[in-house]
């Protein structure tokens, strides 16, 4: 016997036969003899209609009330799953996550789970009985209701897979497991039977969107066994484990991307110190995030070009802040360029092996492309290319680190 | 100053204008100087929404998941409000049934308040802030969330103004007011300045759908001071209030109707002691509500004829469990006959007044309607007719007991 947590995204419940085949599946799984709580989503779609009408009340934004209203939406697809599983004969019942309770701290709309009592649904978990409980949802410390952010769902279900000492956290969603690149894109892309947590966190960051990464952070804290697989077929995922687990490593795992960049060049910064603060302390203060930075080396000594990401979102506000303090950082000239993407190869295997991201620099090389910025991390190496580039790149690596399907 | 506590129906918050519009009216009452709570229901339509997916999910029924899937359409427009209301400048926030709490009885679906806390609310509102109250839903001694039953926002609204000692309790509706008689059918039907508890508590027993008779009940229990008023129009209602409060009675204050009857005779029923629990009491095992009874006077001393009513929807059920029983009942014949309407005169005159019931058969009579049951109370007279003549009978008494408007 086991226990196992399911987690069911927002299209395996948008309507109500898709949350009766849930419900076979929850079932399936009492029928093996184990242990099963679910976590849900709200209906696909129904967030966004929420959050539509909060936004045209007015100008102002309160995120207190903005929680509750969008809390909603769990709150009926729970209902109507514990609903569906008795009509089965499983015995069920819905839980809020204020019932739970899910402790969060106080930071509405983008809460993080604090403390989670699981006692009472430890015990009718023992006798049978199959706990739906609300993703994406908590209480704060003021007794209202919290929610965790976008997506927030797979952190509930992590973090109460953790909680309930669950043998495995399994998250079903509309792709069948995580795969060695887009197979949109790259048709001999293979789905990984096992991937470890460093570097789903990588390929999460880095714009594959399986699995959020607060929730695979959360996973590896805890040493949490995940599953991500397919709610509408019936075969096993892609399980995202701890490295010992794996015992064939591969050099690379997958290559990702993501067009979600822009860059932001600055030339001719002069050369001194306290300039690097100079630039990044505004983009902070008005919440703009940096990702890859490059400084080169100065040539006459005075001064230097400096360039760094951000999202594309954050691009305007940037250029904005930046042009603001000019006067503080000194440069030359801002040039700012949203036709990039970023281009990543992941692999727990880089660590003892060299070579990896030269055979990266090399493939490009092959192709005509030109590499803009570098980023290394231990498991990945990341480069910004012409965006134009995206399919070719990603086509040429995915052959060149032996990744192909045969 | 005064303390106000305003409900605000279905309709009157269908949709986003509608919730700013509601937000002007309360801020309206702030600006007069006054300490206003605002209870709300869902956006109409929204509960029947939920509640066909609930229908959805199976043959099984379970209140508790009901009770939690509904409670989600108040739990969206108290926040909305919450939030135009900020967008005016006026301190606001929302109280889900839980937060405040309500709490109720565990009988879920239908469940009655028994208590409300409302120290916190009373604190903030001498501070200036509006507690914007979802309506309909309380908590049970489960911890789970429970429902009043439909209309029990108003119920919401009352008991919340009784427990605040609010000076008025106004339900804004999509009516502006009571009237003498249903002014789509007597276009000379005046709309009532004030009218007694009692009154408003027959005529919303009889058909006007205006209050809910819960919340009527309610308001006499605690002498609470009702108003009923248009959300979309800027005048008084009609103030329902202790008959001490009317200086001017009236013999009549209205004539009523209800097409949702159904009349069931019994042919020559054995005249002996104990038939009549044999017929009422298998009905009442079946959950069929009894209205009117009548028993003619035994001829022979040996039959009697007995016609009672029933409501449409329980016609069928009621002739079911009767065939059922005709053995132990002992009757010739059963006829039933839908095509009938209840009109009453109500008014708390007729207490002091002799010939308020002969007026309504003299009436009746003139223009040739035929009776078929009569019951009364201290403050109302009750026929049923034939449906047909429906319009005509309630013309005819709106004009006969000098209620025409001028």
């Amino acid at each position: 016997m086991a226990r196992i947590v399911q987690k069911f995204g927002g299209t395996s419940v948008g309507d109500v036969e898709r949350i009766k085949n849930v419900a076979l599946k929850v079932k399936a799984e009492i029928d093996r003899g184990n242990e099963v709580a679910v976590v849900l989503s709200a209906m696909s779609g129904e967030t966004n209609r929420l959050v539509g009408l909060v936004n045209q009340m007015g100008s102002l934004y309160d995120a207190r009330e903005y929680d509750s209203v969008v809390a909603t939406g769990e709150q009926i697809t729970i209902g109507l799953l514990a609903l569906a599983l008795q009509d089965l004969g499983v015995s069920a019942r819905s839980w809020l996550g204020w019932q739970v309770p899910f402790h969060t701290d106080d930071v509405h709309a983008k809460a993080r789970i604090q403390k989670i009592d699981v006692d009472e649904l430890d015990k009718r978990m023992k006798t049978g009985e199959v706990p739906v409980v609300a993703g994406f949802q908590g209480i704060g410390p003021d007794n209202r209701i919290t929610t965790l952010g976008r997506g927030g769902s797979d952190t509930s279900a992590v973090a109460l897979a953790a909680a309930l000492g669950a043998d495995r956290c399994d998250i079903y969603t509309d792709v069948d497991g995580v795969y060695t690149s887009d197979p949109r894109i790259v048709t001999k892309a293979r789905k990984l039977e096992k991937i470890t947590y460093e570097e789903m966190l990588e390929m999460a960051s880095l714009g594959a969107k399986v699995l959020q990464t607060r929730a695979v952070e959360m996973a590896m804290k805890h040493g949490q066994r995940l599953q991500v697989l397919s709610s509408f077929e019936d075969k096993p995922g892609t399980l995202v484990v701890d490295e010992e687990e794996i015992v064939e490593k591969e050099l690379v795992s997958g290559i990702a991307y993501s067009r979600d960049e822009a860059k932001i060049t600055l030339v001719r910064v002069s050369d001194k110190p306290g300039v690097a603060a100079a630039i990044f302390g505004p983009l902070s203060d008005a919440s703009v995030n940096v990702d890859m930075i490059v400084q080169n080396e100065s040539v006459a000594g005075k001064a230097t070009d400096l360039t760094f990401t951000v999202t594309q979102a954050d691009l305007e506000r940037a250029v904005k802040t930046l042009e603001k303090h000019s006067d503080d950082i000194g440069y030359e000239k801002l040039h700012s360029d949203a036709n990039v993407v970023k281009i990543s190869v992941v692999g727990v295997g880089m660590r003892s092996h060299a070579g990896v991201a030269q055979r990266m620099f090399a493939t490009l090389a092959e192709k005509g492309i030109n590499i803009q910025v570098i980023s290394t991390s231990e498991i990945k190496v990341s480069v910004l290319i012409d965006e134009e580039y995206t399919e070719l790149a990603l086509r040429a690596l995915h052959t060149a680190y032996g990744l192909d399907a045969a």
